[in-house]
């Protein structure tokens, strides 16, 4: 398959990155770096990103990040960087790449714990995380030519626990290879419009 | 209790009024019309709004809606308003009403079954309805001084019947009694972080 990670140099796209390029063509897309640079705060760019690519199997995105911080003195400004990247970007990924994609390919979204299981300070990306959820259940429902798509839904991850653990206090920490194995059966399987939960 | 209500003259929010106004003081704001104008899509007017209304006891957002519309063809601009008004307008409604809120009081943000069962074209609502339904987890948690928020989330309501019931083939109708309790609930009752699905 030929398959195109956007975020595969952040800490869980680099290690679905590994484990896919052992029987994929993977081609990475980044903000700074990667094999082609996208801004997915943008839809041209994301656009100008596919033009690039051609038709593919499988788009899989692990980039985004939204607001984390007090939630008294949290205004829209805080929170509209997180719904102009992880929010729309996620779902221009879909709009936009649905049609570079082939019969059978799979899109493949990242969500997260806060959705059901919000930190405190978290609610800007509760917000986005549930966003994701539901749009990935209607645009399931949606695509044809049995392209399929999923949300793979990280808890903790083993990985961030020494710069992220402190702010989630009782979460498990996940195995990052149980979290990549969300990805593989996204891409790999045949479960369409599944929000796939991996929080321990 | 001193009630403010956004949407207070639309289909579902004039059900509202006319319960909570039997037993309380009801100040409706609207876009066109009402005792207070907002346009909820701007940040400035809501916050114009809540120096007019000074402290209340309760808030409720039955405005805001999103596009329905064919998943092919769908773009960032058939999005946008939504997430301006629905998203981005109820959230802002929390953010800066909950300092216009009484200790005890409570906010009811209004959501809908697509975030779980969305229809056909309605990919768009789907996403904002599970954007509100998560940032109401998170926000509940974050509430100080007893204050309390909640979202209701309808389903296909009787009143909509003639006007939506062709877009939503084998949906319940909910009677509208069933659904004014679930705003009597939230801001009547106890409960706290909940989302009130009144689906059937």
């Amino acid at each position: 398959m030929k398959i195109l990670i956007i975020g595969g140099h952040g800490t869980i796209g680099k290690k679905v990155v590994a484990r896919l390029s052992q029987n994929h063509q993977v081609i990475i897309g980044g903000r700074a770096s990667g094999d082609l640079t996208v801004d997915i705060t943008s839809s041209s760019s994301i656009l100008a990103m596919f033009e690039k690519t051609g038709k593919i199997d499988s788009i899989i995105c692990t980039a985004g990040t939204g607001y984390y911080g007090p939630f008294y003195g949290m205004t829209e400004d805080h929170i509209m960087p997180g719904i102009n990247g992880k929010l729309l970007g996620q779902i221009n990924l879909v709009l936009l790449g649905k049609d570079y994609l082939n019969p059978e390919g799979s899109i493949t979204l990242t969500t997260g714990i806060a959705a059901v299981h919000p930190a405190r300070n978290g609610a800007a990306v509760a917000m986005i995380n549930g966003a994701i959820n539901s749009f990935v259940l209607a645009a399931s429902q949606e695509l044809k030519n049995d392209q399929r798509i999923n949300a793979v839904s990280p808890g903790l991850v083993e990985d961030s626990k020494d710069r992220y653990g402190a702010f989630f206090p009782g979460y498990n920490l996940v195995p990052m290879e149980k979290l990549v194995n969300a990805y593989i059966l996204s891409v790999e399987g045949s479960v369409n419009g599944k929000i796939l939960k991996v929080y321990s």
